[in-house]
């Protein structure tokens, strides 16, 4: 049997629909953030990256990096092991409490990534409630799908940030466990969830609540909380899921909450329990990241000041940004060929990187440039962004702002759901 | 409803069972590996670790610990994005190809662990394959059984190692495609596939094959390319997935194999495509560690002579080790009180660092020791290890070498099967 043509069909599939993906091979420059040297087919070329999640550019924080490094001389560049078998070291016990106290919780636990730390986080915490009914958002992260769907409980779909229909389904599961999953940042399209009315929803139907702030750590709340600590929920909010990798610059996720919670996850969960731990240099790498969040205002300030700049420029070129209240602009393409040859234009002709974001991340016709201003992006570099971006729309007569309220529900739920395995664009 | 109640039940019925486990939490020290410091109740204790999977101490070789620090000053801390969306590193790139040669194959894909390599991996290929027949040994490791399991295909499990049992279950799926899962080392009884008759049976019933190496690449095989290698068959088996976590001291996973497999498994993999890419440091420390092990027989070569060293000098003692080919040395205790307590005592009173390996790790009964020695432990370390063991042998009045045959088959597969989760002491 020749087994090539399986896989040589689901790649052509993924040609024929023009979502085949090539990555772009890129240097970061630590010293220029957010400059980077794109490998080109061309050779090497000097570009600026408008769409990293290094949302704050902490991965070039001195003091991130001083940590690793200090820690990778002292404790070697591993931690040898799994957290039970000799990989249990010093410093993520540290990041550990650095992150509980971050979200005001008992106690945290690290995971090798946000993907997992969802994925093994909520099927574990649903498998140990049993008849727990899992109510989840539609436009939850596919991680958070896998947790879900790992979990083997019923689910059942609340329409996205409708509390509504939330409340519907809390009501029809009745006197049953319940587990709320949402996120508070929705990367795609920048919107935000109603923490609080949802935690009062929660607690009036005695739900348990679980919360991914993944794209909020850092950005949002006086610490750098998320927008629960922002909107003054953060209590109210049973396990915070996060990720190290994105504001805080490094790599990693994790979960708080109470004592008893954590401490279950991290005797249960496979997906913690049988994989090596994270090294002592990224962890304390990371440490070093939090703890100057927590204390620093300026990269948040920065970050916002900037934002704002981006979104002005972009509307006074009359681009179609879909308006968002965070850190995320999405200008809205609506084509995937075009937002790809959008794409590859500035590249190539301005140096100017933004992956398209095609379906099925985002729902056909409404594939877009999703741009992530961060402080180190400058008053020249947005105007050149600006610019760059109105040259783009003209040559590929692309469209204006006149069409831009058409988004509304925009993340497919779909991807990677069925049985046989759907092309998934995203990530 | 309070649901403390459910994860207050779930930690105390492992605490019923004694298979409540905390973790030692320890900082290794890079220049005198592999001694550590245990942060013990009484305050810090210098410690030897003799359980660490950093089987060659290439997590502390000056190579990958500059790599490591001189990537993470150039380019970060983190990678910024997934590999899709800015986050496809110069460094990442050169991984995958270092990889791709060490195992002969055309393609390598890294992932952020070996867990997830596995769990995402498998799942990738036997969901884009039509009907396939999953076939795997009844030890593989949890990951292994994760990804099996959420591929959603038929599947059968063949008796550990048993090639008739193997050969009957091929035959009995018939035309259907078939994919044969393995692992070279089985990593608690230390023992060895037969790859190459595997391989004549899966090319026979006309089945693909995917091998985990990951507790042999590095030691084994001229270049480090695992067992697969040494054996002369690498380029007989399809997809041979790898850890960068163990002998080669950093931390991710890996797969390679034909590019098409490879690109489709990159295309498709949900959790390769929505997670962070590992940092360029990670990378760069890894594939370091990749070339030196490549080039240099004297870790494998100081391995294998201290191994013998530690297996004789137990033998001497009359200590009931499992005999194994490879560098894994099990001592066989039997009981899950006595073997913690035995951990417990060599870390107290003789700083000698050996997690206990209880159920469902392994089976009950044949609770063990696992022994790791590395080219670093020194002749001293060993006889005092010789020493410490057979004192506690004495005072906790453990059994000795008569009884070391019964071990068979000794891993748990029901680990994480069950709907209703089995508490798991592996890891």
């Amino acid at each position: 049997m020749t087994y090539d043509t399986f896989f040589a069909d689901a790649i052509d599939a993924l040609r024929k629909e023009r979502r085949y993906r090539t990555f772009a091979e890129i240097e970061r420059d630590a010293s220029h953030f957010p400059r980077a040297v794109w490998h080109s087919p061309g050779g090497p070329r000097d570009i600026v990256v408008w769409c990293s999640n290094d949302y704050l550019g902490m991965g070039s924080h001195p003091d991130v990096v001083a940590a690793m490094c200090d820690a990778a001389k002292a404790r070697g560049a591993g931690a040898g092991g799994t957290r039970n078998i000799s990989g249990n070291s010093h410093e993520i016990v540290m990041l550990e409490r650095e992150l509980a106290d971050l979200h005001g919780k008992e106690s945290g636990l690290v995971f090798t990534s946000g993907y997992i730390s969802n994925a093994t986080g909520i099927s574990t915490i649903v498998k140990l409630i049993p008849d727990c009914v899992v109510i989840s958002d539609e436009l939850n992260h596919n991680s958070m799908i896998e947790g879900v769907r790992h979990g083997g409980r019923q689910k059942a779909i609340f329409r996205h940030n409708d509390l509504d229909h939330l409340e519907e389904l809390l009501k029809a599961a009745g006197d049953r466990p319940k587990l709320v999953v949402f996120e508070s940042v929705y990367s795609m399209d920048g919107d935000i969830a109603p923490i609080g009315a949802i935690c009062d929803l929660a607690e009036r139907y005695g739900a348990m609540t679980y919360l991914d702030e993944v794209h909020a750590v850092g950005m949002y709340g006086e610490r750098g909380g998320g927008v629960a600590e922002r909107d003054g929920v953060m209590h109210r909010v049973d396990v915070i899921e996060g990720t190290l990798g994105k504001a805080f610059g490094v790599v990693g996720g994790y979960i708080t909450g109470k004592r008893l919670v954590i401490d279950a996850v991290r005797s249960y969960a496979p997906g913690f329990i049988f994989t090596t731990a994270l090294p002592p240099a990224v962890a304390a790498a990371a440490t070093a990241s939090v703890r100057h969040l927590k204390n620093s205002q300026a990269e948040r300030t920065g970050q916002r000041t900037q934002v704002a700049k981006v979104k002005a420029a972009l509307a006074a070129a009359g681009l179609p940004q879909m308006e968002t209240p965070t850190h995320i602009v999405p200008v809205m393409v609506g084509d995937a060929k075009a937002c790809k040859m959008a794409s590859d234009l500035l590249l190539a002709e301005y140096g100017i990187y933004i992956q398209p974001i095609n379906y099925p991340t985002v729902p056909r016709g409404t594939e877009r440039l999703r741009i992530t201003p961060t402080p180190f992006h400058d008053d020249a570099l947005i105007a050149h962004l600006a610019t760059a971006l109105s040259d783009v729309w003209e040559r590929l007569e692309l469209p204006y702002a006149d069409r831009v309220t058409q988004h509304t529900a925009s993340r497919s739920t779909a991807a990677g759901a069925a049985p046989i395995p759907l092309p998934m664009a995203g990530g």
